[in-house]
């Protein structure tokens, strides 16, 4: 192998360590860390990130980045070098970018918008944000100044999340997919509805716990390579592809959220666990983007654990677990009950048909925002506004609006849509996972996921970050990210649950 | 203060928040993690190790301390900022001594010995570890060549762990102490002996362990700032002033080691937790040395936690927690039992009477080692000649003799001492103690530990690293590290148990 390249995977295998290291500090701050720890734990992982920063951005790094791509210029664009060496000058080119000292406000500034929302939400008073996002803002658009001018400024912060990815493509796709969505929930809206109220009784936390380790198990996620814990809000991460830990939480007002929540992060976890095993210390580990890691976790949670299959075989099981609290309730009540939809005020608590509409919402008034024609004191109107539109239902006060996600206070604008991207992605894979293993559904009903699990490794997840986004769904599917999969899906779904 | 001094002390921090995420990631190895991540954990600890000795053994930090050394020349050797000076400039010249390419040996070397030491002692074969024993003394030697000659070559190895002791400081000490302890067990032996069937019943696991958290807690270690889990070995592990774990574990066959080992950790974790906040991601942090490490877990778990007084005050709760195993049992007969002595071959298990014994065996054959007048073929033998004369037993095997130890397949030559010499000072403090607290029997019998936490506090803890061992003991109790009242100490209370 290259000299040059061996020394670059040196340097970044270094960086990878300490990046890793650095989560693991974060898991256990999560999960295990005493109250007196926090201030510690806070420059530990400064100290981490800015080494871990100094080391990527070195000058010979940078030269080994230009000598290589000379030196692997003509090589097959899909080889693990030229994929290395990409992503290698993609990331540093945009560390580079960025000053050391924009890096440094911007931790103060997120820091204290933090804990300004925190304030705000508690009160219910976006006024006591709005001063604090207005400098977020003004960040952001600090950010987007270091970069190269792009089709639309917003292109840059989606970027950085969905590499290749560019706003036109991702108002192209939701244009198509919003009319179909509203129209869906109003076909439903007037159909007889769902009854639910059994899924709100009350459920033993253990047992819970216990049923949702044992689905994850079948689902394939690896024990050998993981973990799970309690921690104040569910997360996966990674240490090392051979070290993917979950964590899941108890909700006493909805208690099957946790078993659902199980099985998404079990989906961004195995998508993990299924890297090439090659790419362990170097820059291709980990998920090609956040739609695509979202699109895992979805389909483990909802294109498999909301389905009737899914449900016919664990069901008997669980009525068992659970009978005083399924008295009566067979499982296409079952099924029904946990696809119930109705549009509501809180995007995390949403269902599959109006999840979606949330995330577009957030994403005009995040383009609003970075091209300054939307002046933020209007926010929470402007919010309730187009609830209404979309929804139909129109938030009490801030808290239960503009002001329950915490994302902007951390700076993370243009981060939303990934969400729902990862929705549409979930279900393009899914036609075409259906093509290519017919009897799927059998499977599934008969509690064998090892073709699924087969079929997304091969296709999906070993492939680390080694293709973009657009070029992983097109090379997977034959199409780009499009909104028609997710649209037939929802479609045939309800049209069966609510008879429409 | 000096601009010189807080460039260090920033360099300082960084150092030590490296080296305190590596001591997050090793305890997450030992208590959570899952058998897959061993080997990217490894990578991890080694870049995080490497980076952290880089940053420093850089000629910066050299130039800032020899500038120090004479901006401070004139200041009060006792004051934090002669101390932190003197110690980076002691730790500094070590590390900058010690070549990169002979700690990247080390580490091979003692890899393997490892590897040959655990197959050795499952095989109880001596001449499997021999020649990696050989490599280790080499290896041993050629890290005392680095340095400037001593008095004796092994005070370069003691130094490390007790700074500024001396080999024959040691060697004066335990001389005085060995005929004592070989004196006083065998009047123990011709003594009726102690009865203690009812220590080895099946106690519950659960039980003991929040029995153990219960103690723990009235001692005074600050839950806020530490947690407790379980793990193959116990330790106690420093991340902040603020965030100090301990570990237990369950051992079938001896039960209640469970419990001693607790209060043993939680001193050592008390220790850590009482030092000076102002010490953090100083060099100052920590315990002064393994002796006085040692002496602060042996107190409470010893002279504490194996004491009348103690067990009067929590012995009617013990019993009522675990009536049937003690059925019959009265306090009296309980304290006895635990202070049972019983020469043995393994030294883990020892008694207060016999352990120091098992210490100066292996000083003996460690400064032989490194004063090359011991043939390693012979070691078994020499030990188990040893073990005769001092204790009385001979082990049948070489895993229950010469091999029981981890130590030297690690390279920790040296290290042993520090375990008698903590034994010693704690008696020392102890004697220092109960003249400066008149009635704390009576206050131990009441459960009223912070009255002795806080003498502790005052006069160890909050010192950190500040002074070298034999300084601290001298400032403290007037005199340097001795025998006479360890001697005093066992004299008295085993003459009450076995009315010697």
């Amino acid at each position: 192998m290259s000299q040059k390249l061996e020394r670059l995977k040196t340097l970044l295998a270094e960086v990878a360590d300490l990046n890793h290291a650095a989560s693991v500090l974060g898991w256990d701050q999560q999960v295990n860390m005493p109250p007196g720890g926090h201030e510690a734990r806070g420059q530990q992982l400064a100290t981490l990130g800015k080494i871990a920063q100094e080391k990527f951005i070195s000058d010979e790094i940078g030269k080994l980045i230009e000598d290589l791509e000379g030196e692997f210029a003509g090589a097959d664009p899909a080889s693990d070098e030229a994929a290395l060496i990409r992503v290698a000058a993609r990331n540093y080119d945009k560390a580079r970018r960025v000053p050391p000292e924009f890096v440094a406000e911007q931790a103060v500034v997120t820091s204290r918008a933090f804990e300004a929302w925190m304030e705000a939400k508690g009160k219910s008073d976006f006024s006591i944000f709005q001063p604090h996002l207005e400098k977020v803002v003004e960040l952001v658009k600090r950010y987007i100044s270091f970069f190269p001018p792009a089709d639309h400024p917003y292109d840059i912060l989606l970027d950085d999340y969905e590499p290749g990815m560019k706003t036109a493509d991702v108002q192209a796709i939701f244009d198509a997919l919003r009319p179909k969505q509203v129209e869906l929930i109003q076909a439903i809206a007037s159909a007889k509805q769902v009854k639910d109220d059994f899924l709100f009784r009350k459920y033993n936390e253990k047992k819970l716990n216990d049923f949702g380790v044992d689905v994850i198990t079948k689902f394939g996620y690896d024990w050998n390579r993981g973990r799970q814990d309690r921690a104040p809000h569910p997360f996966a991460t990674t240490f090392s592809v051979n070290d993917v830990r979950i964590t899941t939480r108890f909700e006493p007002d909805n208690p099957l959220a946790m078993l659902f929540s199980t099985m998404h992060e079990s989906g961004h976890a195995m998508y993990e666990q299924g890297v090439n095993p090659a790419y362990e210390r170097t820059i291709l580990m980990g998920g090609a983007s956040l739609a695509i890691h979202e699109s895992q976790s979805r389909l483990w949670e909802n294109l498999v654990g909301r389905s009737l299959p899914f449900w016919e075989h664990f069901f008997p099981v669980f009525k068992k677990t659970f009978p005083s609290q399924l008295d009566g309730v067979g499982v296409k009540a079952f099924h029904r009950a946990v696809n119930k939809v109705e549009p509501s005020l809180i995007r995390v608590n949403a269902d599959e048909a109006t999840y979606n509409l949330h995330i577009m919402l957030r994403l005009e008034l995040e383009i609003a925002m970075v091209e300054g024609k939307v002046s933020l004191k209007e926010l929470p109107e402007i919010w309730n506004a187009k609830m209404r539109e979309y929804l139909g239902v129109t938030p009490p006060n801030d808290a239960k609006g503009v002001l329950q996600d915490v994302h902007w206070s951390y700076g993370s604008i243009g981060y939303f849509s990934t969400y729902a991207l990862g929705n549409l992605i979930s279900a393009q894979l899914w036609e075409k996972i259906n093509r290519d293993i017919k009897n799927l559904d059998d499977q599934i009903r008969k509690g064998n996921f090892g073709e699924l699990l087969a079929w997304l490794r091969t296709n999906i997840h070993r492939h680390g970050q080694k293709f973009e986004p657009q070029v992983l769904v097109e090379r997977v599917t034959g199409s780009k990210i499009a909104a028609e999969p997710y649209v037939r899906y929802l479609t045939k779904k309800y049209s069966e649950i609510y008879g429409l």
